[in-house]
C-alpha cells in the first residue's frame, strides 16, 4: 500500500513551523492538518469540503441471547429513521455538511436491496458469521460503495454502523487481532446492564473458543467472528486507504474495521484519524496498535457514525489553520 | 443576576429523555444542548447562527521584565494581522462563520481609536495596573462592546485576547479570587523557558504581596493586578451573563475575566460554557471554581479566542441533536 506523501509530510511540516503562530501553538490541530497535507499530497491542503458517511447496517445473531439493552428490531426501525433523516447522525450531518448514506448488508427483514448479503448475520458464539462465499460479497459490497463515494469526490471518508448487538463481534474482532481475552475487550456497548455484559463476556470468550487459530487470517477473522456489515465496512477503509483518500473514524465498529483492514494490508492506519474516543475498551486497545489518538472525548454512545461526524469541523479547522494563516516570512519587513 | 431559565432546562431535559437514542448516548453534547436550550428560553433550542467574538488587545507593563517568550510589539503586530484576517482565530472564524472584531483596549503605540484607555497597563508586581478612573472606562469599553455585539443579534459570544504577558495578570486575578499562591497558578503562556517562568512566579508573588488585601474587591483586582483589556473583557462577559446571551469561554484570559464577572455578579458562571482546556494550570483551576470543563483539550497555545472558536462546532452540534433528532413517541405506532 502507498503510504501517505513523505515529501507533502515534510512541506507540511516545513509551512507549520513557517506560520506566524508560536511554535506549537497550534497542538493536536497542527499535527491532524499535516496528515491530511500528506494523505492529500498537497501543502498547502485544500480545504476537506466533500464529507461522505456511508452507515453499514446489520443484524447480529448474537441480539437473540441478551447481549444488547435492545431488540434486534431496532436495526430496521434506525435504517428508517436514518432514511427520513430524523437519527443522531443525520442532525449532525446536516449542521456540518456531511453527506450520508445508509447501506443494508444484513438487516435482519425482508427488504431486498443491492447490497444485501444475507438476513443478519451467524451468532459466532455457535457458529461463523457468514460462510466465505458471504464474506467474499460483503467485502466486494464496502469496495464498491467505497469507489462510488471517492467517484462523487469525496475529500473525507467516514464510516457508520447501525445494528443491534454489533459492539459484540467488533470486540471479537479487536480480540482476535490483539490476541487478548475477552474480559479486556467487552464493554456495555449502547448500555447493557451486568447480567448482560455477562451474558456478552461469555458469547466472546466462547466464540473466540470455538474460532481458536482461524483468527491468525483477517479474512477468517471477518468470516468467523464479524459479520457482513463489519465485512463491509472493513473493505470500504481498505478501499479508501488503497485510493489514497484519508478517513475519519468513528467509535469501536469503525476502529475495529480498520484494524481488520491494516491486519489484511498493512498501512491502512496511516490513511486514518480519529474522530472520538468510544466509552468501550476495545475500541481504546485497538486505536493504541493502531498508533491513534481521538479528537474528541465527549462521552458520545450513539454509533452510527456520530462521533466521526462531530469531529468533522477540527479537520476543517486544522485545513483552514494551514492554508490560511499567515507566514512569518510574509509579515516580516521585505518578507 | 437572573439565571438561565429552568423551566426552560427542565423541558429540555425531558426532550433529551424522550429522544430516539439510548438514554445518555449524546454525552456531554446533550449537556451542553440542555445548558443552550436554558440560556435561550427555547425547547428545543435555536440554531447558534450568528456567532461573534471581540477580541480585546493590550500590552502589559510586565512584558518589559522576561515574562514571555516574546517583545512586546508582536502585540500591535498581531492587531494588524487580525485586521488582515491573517492569524489563527481567523482561519478558524472563517471556517466555522464566526464573526471577528478586534478591540484596542490598551495596546502601547501610536495608535487612537474609540476604546483605547492607555498605552499598556502597569507592570503589577511595583504598581497597579490601571488607575480607578481607567479601570471604569475599561469597565465601560467592555460593556459597550458587548451591547453592539448583542445588538448585532449574537446567539453566543466568545472573548478574545492578544497582549504579550497578559497571562501573568490573568493568573495574578485567579490567584487572588482563589487566594492561592503564584506557585499553583504560573504556567509557561506561549512558551516562555524556565528562568522566564521564574521570572513569571516572581512578578505574580510580589504583585499579590503588593496589593495586599485589596484581592477581596474584584473590580480592585483589575484596577491592581490586572488590566485594561481584562477589565473590558470583564465587563464584557459580564453584560453577556446579565443580558442572558451565553458565553463561550477559550482560555486563560477569558476564564480568568469570567471568574472575575463572576466575583462582580454572582451567577455569570451559568452563562458560560468552556471550549478548550488551556495548558495553563490557572484555567483549570478556575474552571472548576465555576463549575466547567472544557469541551476540547487539543492543546492549543495560541491565545486569540482560537479554542472557543474550534469548540463552536460542537454548540451547533447540540443544537442540531436536541432540535432535530426525532422523538421516540413519533416512532411510536400511533405516536
Amino acid at each position: 500500500m502507498r503510504p501517505p506523501s513523505a515529501d507533502a509530510r515534510g512541506a507540511a511540516e516545513e509551512r507549520l513551523a513557517g506560520l506566524a503562530t508560536p511554535a506549537g501553538a497550534l497542538g493536536r490541530l497542527g499535527d491532524l492538518a499535516v496528515w491530511l497535507a500528506a494523505c492529500q499530497g498537497a501543502v498547502p491542503p485544500r480545504p476537506v469540503d466533500n464529507v461522505r458517511l456511508a452507515i453499514f447496517a446489520g443484524d447480529h445473531g448474537v441480539a437473540a441471547h441478551g447481549v444488547s439493552a435492545y431488540p434486534p428490531e431496532i436495526t430496521r426501525a434506525m435504517v428508517g429513521t436514518f432514511e427520513a433523516g430524523r437519527a443522531g447522525v443525520n442532525a449532525l450531518a446536516r449542521a456540518h455538511d456531511v453527506h450520508v448514506r445508509v447501506v443494508d448488508v444484513a438487516v435482519d427483514d425482508e427488504v431486498t436491496g443491492p447490497w444485501k448479503v444475507r438476513r443478519g448475520s451467524g451468532a459466532i458464539h455457535v457458529e461463523d458469521a457468514l460462510s466465505a462465499e458471504e464474506t467474499e460479497r460483503a467485502l466486494a459490497v464496502g469496495e464498491q460503495v467505497a469507489r462510488e463515494e471517492i467517484a462523487a469526490g469525496a475529500d473525507l471518508l467516514l464510516s457508520g454502523d447501525m445494528g443491534i448487538g454489533n459492539t459484540t463481534p467488533a470486540a471479537a474482532l479487536v480480540a482476535a487481532a490483539l490476541g487478548l481475552p475477552a474480559s479486556e475487550v467487552v464493554g456495555r456497548g449502547t448500555g447493557v446492564d451486568d447480567a448482560g455484559l455477562a451474558r456478552k463476556l461469555e458469547v466472546v470468550d466462547a466464540a473466540l473458543r470455538r474460532v481458536g487459530d482461524r483468527t491468525a487470517d483477517p479474512v477468517e477473522c471477518l468470516t468467523a467472528l464479524g459479520s457482513a456489515d463489519l465485512a463491509a465496512s472493513t473493505s470500504y477503509l481498505l478501499t479508501a486507504a488503497r485510493a489514497g483518500v484519508p478517513v475519519l473514524l468513528d467509535g469501536l465498529m469503525a476502529v475495529a474495521c480498520a484494524l481488520t483492514a491494516d491486519r489484511i494490508e498493512p498501512g491502512v492506519a496511516a490513511w486514518c484519524a480519529a474522530g472520538h474516543r468510544s466509552t468501550e475498551p476495545a475500541q481504546s486497545l485497538a486505536l493504541d496498535k493502531l498508533g491513534l489518538v481521538p479528537m474528541l472525548d465527549l462521552g458520545l454512545r450513539l454509533g452510527e457514525g456520530s462521533g466521526a461526524v462531530a469531529a468533522v469541523p477540527l479537520v476543517r479547522s486544522a485545513a483552514a489553520l494551514l492554508s490560511d494563516v499567515a507566514l512569518l516570512a510574509e509579515l516580516l519587513p521585505g518578507g
